[in-house]
């Protein structure tokens, strides 16, 4: 088999701190598996920034184009928030999904028992949670256009953005959800505002048709995006597989992942399609950004980065048995009562990142 | 004084059933605090559909136009699923925000001690917990052209909305924020997607620039909408007062008005401009909407009606003592055990609708 294509971007922040861990199990998976990687690494965020006056160089999205997966750690910072609207280093991610066309951002939200305490919520609420929502990411209101900042007659200005989504978008990221449901407990929630956004109501009729259509063997329901929002806190395990739009996503995401009260440990993947010779465009990251309030201390937690790169060999290269390992190592790890400053609890054992990495590569 | 003139709304589902119980409320003010209230009642949502056709009469619209405050109830219902999306129930409340200028929803969102095991977060989290969200309700993407839903060349369709925010509309929500603020905690957070919405960059810009000309007693923090939803279910008491767009506060709100944990307690208002008479067209109503479920079955809990009631007197007849009055009321029968359905838990007292009503009345 030909080596394996891995482009890094470790980014700002914690970013390099974490990715060094992850780093560390890709020399395992090559020295103990054989799995052969050619691995290049490049700037992206505010360190390409700093280096090159742009968050992202076209050679890095040329590059990005030529891998068969893109690990990708975190962008931006104080330091970065003065600089121009289209050059930030949310460019960078924001580039990727676009020329990539990384339309399926994979959000799992999982509460590991030996973690149940880190949420916020009551342990019976959210024990044994586990839900993937799916993010559209290259559509809806990130991208549509017209949109920008003018001057107004009255001296006034006035910003617009513009939300469309196709009948063709649209299908795309359901079929992707529809076929996680079916390797998992078989049900889809798909959230819009249909009752105020026609884009929502759009949604909303072509994903009942396609389950009409396709995906009789999957349960299908609706939930506005309010509601949904309500029915996280409420009842989380309510859901199994949901599906939205970019910008409910974004939200819906982030406070699912919040439910479990340790975003340190929550990975995620962003998708595009296959091609005519089975390549499918891949971005693995951790969730948790670059936390710049910790970058430099040696406390971040790289099991959100580590278990990225599970994911990656999972949806990338359907290596599963090594991804069951490197996530089994990472909750056993937990179990032995290693933890981070993010994830520490009375009676557990505080480690920095470096120890943490360690005890996982010991594990495996 | 000339009476003051109100417009009853009950609507669909449990509506007509709590708005029963403050018009027991309104029936004390007039006997007991001497105020006289000129008070019209009509149809509006699935109950209008049912009778005129369409959600909201235009004579409702005048009727409310003419009135010093609108008290509403709830519409919708699975009955109305399937009618038209230009005559759906939801455009009752719609229009008569857009038509009467209601543009700043505020939405308090307030654990009371005796209730706060209703929520499924943790006590130490939520103990106390006293936010208000000052959301945007005639602008952003509910109402900006242009919007549809068209066919396209290639036989798919596209779905289309417009959110447009002006220098105008945003400084006049901020300014109800960082008024009411003043009378709190003394701290906004404006919250919006400023990293990739130019809405949301503009946003930010003038609320910045609106503090620092007029607010400067007043903290000012900017926060993304994804991380206010996280930053939601991790610590919601580090907020005071939160200012939003219509789409964000639309989820926002019943996020937070989820983490009380009682959505029958949370009542809400909708504030216009005030004219050069010093009227200001406002309306109240409950949160939790018209609960097809358990309508008709005596169940529903009546206080955020009631203290819909109450915000009314407070905010659109500057009656403080008799809002004090009835929000006293309304805790210390919660204090004396009783509890509707909703809000029930062990060693307390089940009750009714109307008995809890009748509670409140006679701690009154
Ligand atoms: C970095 C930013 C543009 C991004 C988004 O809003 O999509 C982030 O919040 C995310 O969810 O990946
Ligand atoms: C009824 C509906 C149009 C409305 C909205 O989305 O604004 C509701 O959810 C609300 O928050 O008042």
């Amino acid at each position: 088999a030909p080596n394996k294509k891995l482009l890094v971007l470790p980014g700002d922040g914690i970013g390099p701190e974490v990715m060094r861990e992850a780093g560390r199990i890709v020399g395992w998976l090559s020295r103990r598996r054989g799995i052969s990687f050619d691995i290049s690494e490049d700037l992206v965020g505010g360190a390409s920034i700093d280096v090159h006056g742009v968050p992202i160089r076209d050679e890095v999205i040329a590059q990005a184009r030529e891998a068969d997966a893109v690990l990708f750690g975190a962008v931006g910072g104080p330091k970065w928030a003065g600089v121009g609207f289209d050059v930030r280093p949310e460019v960078a991610i924001l580039r990727l999904r676009q020329e990539l066309g990384l339309f399926a951002n994979l959000r799992p939200a999982i509460v590991l028992d030996p973690l149940i305490d880190s949420s916020t919520l009551k342990a019976d609420i959210v024990r044994g949670l586990d839900i993937m929502i799916v993010r559209e990411t290259v559509g809806g209101i990130y991208f549509g256009e017209p949109r920008g900042i003018e001057d107004m007659p009255d001296g006034g200005r006035r910003g617009v953005n513009t939300e469309i989504y196709t009948t063709f978008e649209i299908e795309r990221v359901a079929r992707v959800a529809f076929d996680l449901a079916r390797k998992r407990e078989g049900r889809v929630c798909s959230v819009e505002k249909s009752n105020v956004m026609e884009s929502g109501l759009l949604w909303r009729q072509v994903v009942t048709e396609l389950q009409a259509r396709e995906y009789r063997d999957v349960q299908l329901s609706h939930m506005l995006a309010d509601n949904c929002a309500m029915q996280l806190v409420r009842n989380p395990r309510q859901f199994d597989v949901i599906v939205t739009g970019n910008l409910f996503g974004d939200m819906l995401s982030d406070l699912s992942a919040m439910l479990t009260g340790s975003l340190g440990m929550l990975p995620s993947a962003t998708l595009g399609t296959r091609d005519a010779q089975g390549r499918r465009p891949a971005l693995y990251e951790p969730i948790h950004g670059s936390a710049p309030d910790i970058a430099g201390t040696g406390q971040a937690n790289p099991l959100a980065q580590i278990l990225s790169l599970a994911m990656l060999l999972r949806y990338s290269f359907s290596m599963d048995a090594e991804a069951d390992l490197i996530e089994r190592a990472c909750t056993n790890v937990l179990a032995s009562g290693l933890r981070t400053a993010d994830i520490m609890s009375a009676g557990k054992a505080k480690v920095g990142t470096g120890v943490m990495g360690e005890a996982v590569l010991r594990e495996l």
